[in-house]
């Protein structure tokens, strides 16, 4: 009956929606659907144990696997009555059981060793007492809390791994052994998520898809119908919400998430997970060719979206420790690969040191064997936001050395959702690895208890999203949209002109009119190489209907080498405000009169780095430590610059960034300590805008800008 | 000639320098004596050349010296006036002359191509023009000062290499150029040197060592005996200075030398480069063995003042960043290896990718190509201090695994001359490559010229060297010896007693009766582990003479979690005093009323630490940042908390540091991120003192010590 039930299934997805008639759900064990039958399939299980014979990399992925479910099964079965809050022991407990019998699921599988089944039921007999007993999580603490968990997203994850576990003995159960399984805990779970709760489940957001792709997958196992079209079209079966709803609205055409890339990690995985599943079991959904194909292009995309270190640009909420060395990323590049066969991935894979244990991953796995393996490259990139790409974006620039890159990350995308920052045209710069212009990310201890149970600090919303918290532009010392995150998520700035393709400079421009009243925002930058320094000119204008005060914080890490105008440092340190993120900055040097050409040189780690601003009588330059009002240590301690203009209608901010010199310290030799920049400055006329910038070597670089909005620029070097 | 001379010579040193009777000099170059004599001999040519053919890193290492040499070659050949100080143009270019000479000498012998020879030839012709002509160099920033470079130590490096590169092509050359290069260079360079201003080369120091090393090479290779007995004895010929008073008097019996780890890498060159050409030419000296084989003791002593990434500790005056991948440990670990064969030696040359070019690099390549490397290991160890071993010293308590190893640098040695620190009994706490609580090394930027030239900063006075920046106690507010490094220099701490020997515990303990006047500071350190966590236990007394104030310092890395105690952070952030270092500390945050155990939990990459102390009612906490009175931003900004008892006449410091808990952000799971230490107590008696360190598992720690001096301990953990 399962099969008619699919084909029944695949033709109601082809008509649509619209004439919807739910199937009424069966748990006929006696179906001709093989088990498992999600990621790792019954009829590939003889060729991966095969496999992992011949390729190295498959054959170590199976032995952690199996050393992780030997480990579960001589440390004993504890289903523990959930009492605490993430980071703690029952929620770290509880993770650890759906890893150890995913785990064990499929080295049974693999080995045919059935005390590794017996694992497995036993502990989902446990979960299928314990689970029908449970309320509401004591320590829940959003609108989405769980019952095992805290949260509802972490009992989704639970899901997402179980249901596998259980795929993967189905064939080893009895039928009461299913029967009580499936009733007492599959179908409890699912009920709570579809129909007590159906909050997350609905919700266009990572955590729905963590919840859709649980239910949907519980679906295929159970060979229920109803939970799968649930999955794909919303507990209300309209669209309205749902796995497809999820990946026409959350993904860009360019495969960009909308809540940024530390999310997108985090997302991925179900979107991945849950599509692959059904690739395996309904075909006709061609769900990897859904959206033009951009579930596969958000791999790729995700993985351009890091330092060469592999971390993630912590744009919005992210954790900045996060790199693509994380379990997530493993189904992301192996099932990406099996679709693509892009060298490249193979790269990412190597790092992870671990293959999925499912045909894509031998695949992975043979080709790695093979040499097939090509060096992952970060070019230079323009990427669209918004579900139909015409939300702005982001633009990377990047040189062309892989190691040692100078890139630069320009965010002029939507706000992003619920994690999104108040950061319009912001951006941030890295060098050698190096952070050098960071952003700060999110105030967050990701499961430390003492930071207040690992949730978001108050420090995430007084500073972390605030505008000054961002390389970007403040008017009136008011963040965008005065902070209100409704209002930002229904304007976003435009790109007025990229250009990537120029051997000489790489440049983008881009526009925001929305997020100060009254204000039109455009920001250029621009990087290029000249004599073995890279120069990165960053033109910053705003037009106003009103004089305003304009600071533009630039934080930076490095210890400062020298100035070339005086400063003051206060004798007792003050905080610069008292609201908006300022009441977080200590004060900690303050200089007037600056010279027309202002140049701060700071070193870190075994580079130098010179910022030279291009100042007014009335520009003011601060020094700012992080860390005021900060009444638990929350915070880093970080150091910026914070530009100001007082009292102007209209403003055009050049300031040149520089990349330059050598600290060996093997040798101990150093080398270009101080920077290039002798002068600046700046033409501006109807017809457009000259930056000149001359340097100590008597070399000018001029670049002319035609009026905003336009592809016209030109470079001369003289 | 020269034999003769050399047999004379020979005679001379057996007979002791009582009888000297100096040789006069001569240059006589049709004697007996085979050029290169140095490093690289002749006789040895042949065979480097067909290991050249063999082992890989010979031939890696041969083709980077070639690459120098080339590159130096098709630079062509400018030998600048000399203008710059440190980091300028003229200096860099003086330093890189000698390295490409060097290289060219070496390449010369290697090859037997004379283009390497010609350029060394033409180069030194162009020194000997300018030579003569110099006087002071106008930058000359000391009592010694060079005439090519703005320092003398410059000078007597560059004579180092040059003089082996004229040994290189020795033969090459005619009698008239060899007449010319060693009348006008090498001459007037040695006569600078032991003639016009004496005061580095009969100076018991390093720059002493580089002097009297360039200076006795000269004399091997011209053939002068004079020059070799003064860089033995000293220009009087006395031994009041020289090599072997160098040999004497800077290094302990434990191959420790009075400077300090980052000073004794730097000079470590000198005395092995020199010793092995005093071994090559005068095996008579037996110099290898004299003071028991100190200076190859001194090798492996080095090796393991390192944290676990190579980094030096960074006791004294000391640039963090240095590590063993480092020119100067090629020369000791390749010289070391031939004499002794120590396998683990072979990992070092390993990570600094290249060997000598002569015999003792090719044993080294051959034995690396043959697999004799053993993994080099950190072992607790005690290092004596002072000529005799007698003047207190460093312990190095450590866990046994290596890559991860904690590990406590605690120091009671002796002031260690000019580049000597005042802190006494202070300790470091390195973990899992990381420094924990880190001594803050040198208020210096090496060779950076915005930082005053790259010179030491006026904060390496004002605060760096002052007791206060490091992790000890501080009686009234003052530094150790008032700061008079003249006092400091005539008294050293004693150890108390030791045992690193016992798989339960490492323990140390050491008393300093001079540092402060009328009080005499008892430190007791002892690491443990117990259930997955390290312990380390800090038991500081004072008994004084009257009653006084105790500040008790401890700087950290990383972000506070967590406290069990209130604070008050003020609202304007203040120096914490006036002098000795104190107006360079912010007040960041102050706690009074402590509970008995006051604890503060931090974080550092993927661990967590927490500090532990037994309080008094009147003891007081306060955190403090670095940078206040910081007028040029020279001081790096470091947190630390600083332990205070007002008033009291004798002091009882427990403290108890614990490294536990992971955070991995691969996996965003978190472990044991709370200490466990519930209640510390100390019982004290005419007997001795037992520490009891209650922990949250109820199990106890007690530490009992019998009067101090002693060597009786007993751990018994219930």
């Amino acid at each position: 009956m399962k099969k008619l039930l699919k084909y029944a299934f695949a033709l109601w997805i082809l008509a649509g929606f619209a004439s919807c008639q739910p199937e009424t759900k069966s748990t006929d064990s006696a179906s001709g659907l093989q088990h498992p039958t999600l990621l790792l399939k019954k009829q590939d299980v003889a060729t991966i144990r095969d496999g992992i014979e011949k390729y190295p990399l498959l054959k170590e992925s199976f032995e952690k696997t199996k050393e992780t479910a030997d480990l579960a099964i001589e440390s004993g079965i504890v289903v523990p009555f959930p009492k605490d809050p993430g980071g703690g022991y029952t929620h770290e407990k509880h993770k650890q059981n759906y890893t150890d019998m995913y785990s064990a699921g499929i080295v049974y599988q693999l080995t045919g060793d059935e005390k590794y089944a017996v694992f497995v039921k036993d502990m989902l007999v446990e979960y299928a007492k314990l689970y029908p007993t449970l309320g509401i999580h004591p320590e829940q603490k959003n609108q989405a809390p769980g019952k095992l968990f805290w949260q509802g997203l972490n009992e989704s994850v639970w899901l997402v791994y179980t249901i596998q576990a259980y795929d993967c003995i189905y064939d080893f159960l009895s039928p009461e052994d299913r029967s009580n399984i499936e009733t007492n805990l599959f179908h409890e779970v699912v009920k709570f998520f579809t129909v007590e709760d159906p909050y997350s489940f609905d919700r266009v957001h990572n955590h729905g898809t963590w919840c859709v792709s649980g239910v949907g997958m519980t679906g295929i196992v159970l060979g229920d119908s109803l939970m799968v079209q649930q999955a794909l079209y919303s507990t209300k079966l309209d669209g309205s919400g749902g796995f497809l709803k999820q990946i026409n609205d959350l993904f860009s055409p360019d495969g960009y998430y909308a809540e940024g890339p530390y999310y997108q990690r985090y997302a991925l995985l179900p979107f991945i997970v849950f599509a692959q599943t059904l690739k395996n079991n309904l075909p006709e959904t061609k769900i990897f060719e859904y959206k033009n194909g951009v579930l596969l292009k958000a791999v790729t995309t995700l993985l351009q979206m890091t330092n060469t270190d592999g971390r993630f640009y912590p744009i919005n909420d992210a954790i900045k420790e996060k790199s693509w060395i994380s379990a997530e990323l493993i189904f992301g590049t192996n099932i990406a690969y099996a679709h693509n066969q892009n060298a490249q991935l193979l790269d990412v894979v190597q790092q992870n040191e671990k293959v999925m244990l499912s045909i894509e991953g031998l695949e992975v796995a043979k080709a790695i064997a093979e040499g097939k393996t090509a060096k992952f490259e970060r070019t230079p990139m323009l990427i669209h936001d918004g579900a139909n790409g015409d939300q702005g974006g982001l633009a990377m620039l990047r040189t062309e050395n892989q190691e040692s890159q100078t890139s630069v990350l320009f965010k002029f995308s939507s706000q992003g959702m619920g994690h999104g920052h108040f950061d319009r045209l912001a951006f941030m710069l890295y060098d050698q690895g190096q952070e050098i212009i960071p952003d700060y990310g999110a105030a967050r201890y990701l499961n430390v208890e003492a930071k207040q149970g690992g949730r978001y600090l108050p420090e995430n919303y007084s500073w972390a999203k605030q505008t000054v918290a961002h390389n970007t532009m403040l008017i009136n010392e008011q963040s965008n949209y005065n902070g209100d995150a409704k209002l930002a998520e229904e304007s976003h700035p435009e790109l007025s002109f990229i250009d990537l393709d120029n051997d000489s400079i790489q440049i983008v421009s881009a526009t925001d009119s929305s997020c100060y009243q009254g204000a039109v925002l455009n920001r250029t930058m621009a990087l290029l190489k000249l004599d073995s320094r890279t120069y990165l000119i960053d033109l910053f204008k705003v037009a106003n209907e009103k004089e305003a005060n304009y600071d533009l914080p630039v934080y930076f890490n490095g210890q400062v080498m020298n100035t070339n105008f005086d400063y003051k440092r206060p004798e007792k340190q003050a905080a610069m405000g008292s609201k908006n993120g300022y009441q977080h900055l200590w004060v900690e040097a303050e200089a007037s009169n600056l010279p027309s050409t202002a140049s701060v040189c700071w070193m870190n780690k075994t580079s130098f780095y010179t910022m030279s601003v291009l100042t007014s009588p009335a520009t003011k330059l601060v020094l700012t430590r992080l860390g005021a009002n900060d009444p638990d240590f929350n915070l880093r301690n970080l150091q910026g610059m914070m530009i100001r203009e007082p009292k102007s209608k209209n403003l055009s901010r050049l300031v040149v960034y520089e990349v330059h010199g050598n600290y060996n310290p093997v040798s101990e030799s150093v080398m270009q300590s101080e920077g290039s920049v002798k002068n600046l400055s700046l033409e501006e006329s109807s017809a457009g805008t000259t930056i000149n910038i001359e340097l100590k070597t008597d070399k000018v670089i001029h670049l002319q800008l035609d009026a905003e909005g336009t592809k016209h620029y030109k470079l001369i070097i003289q």
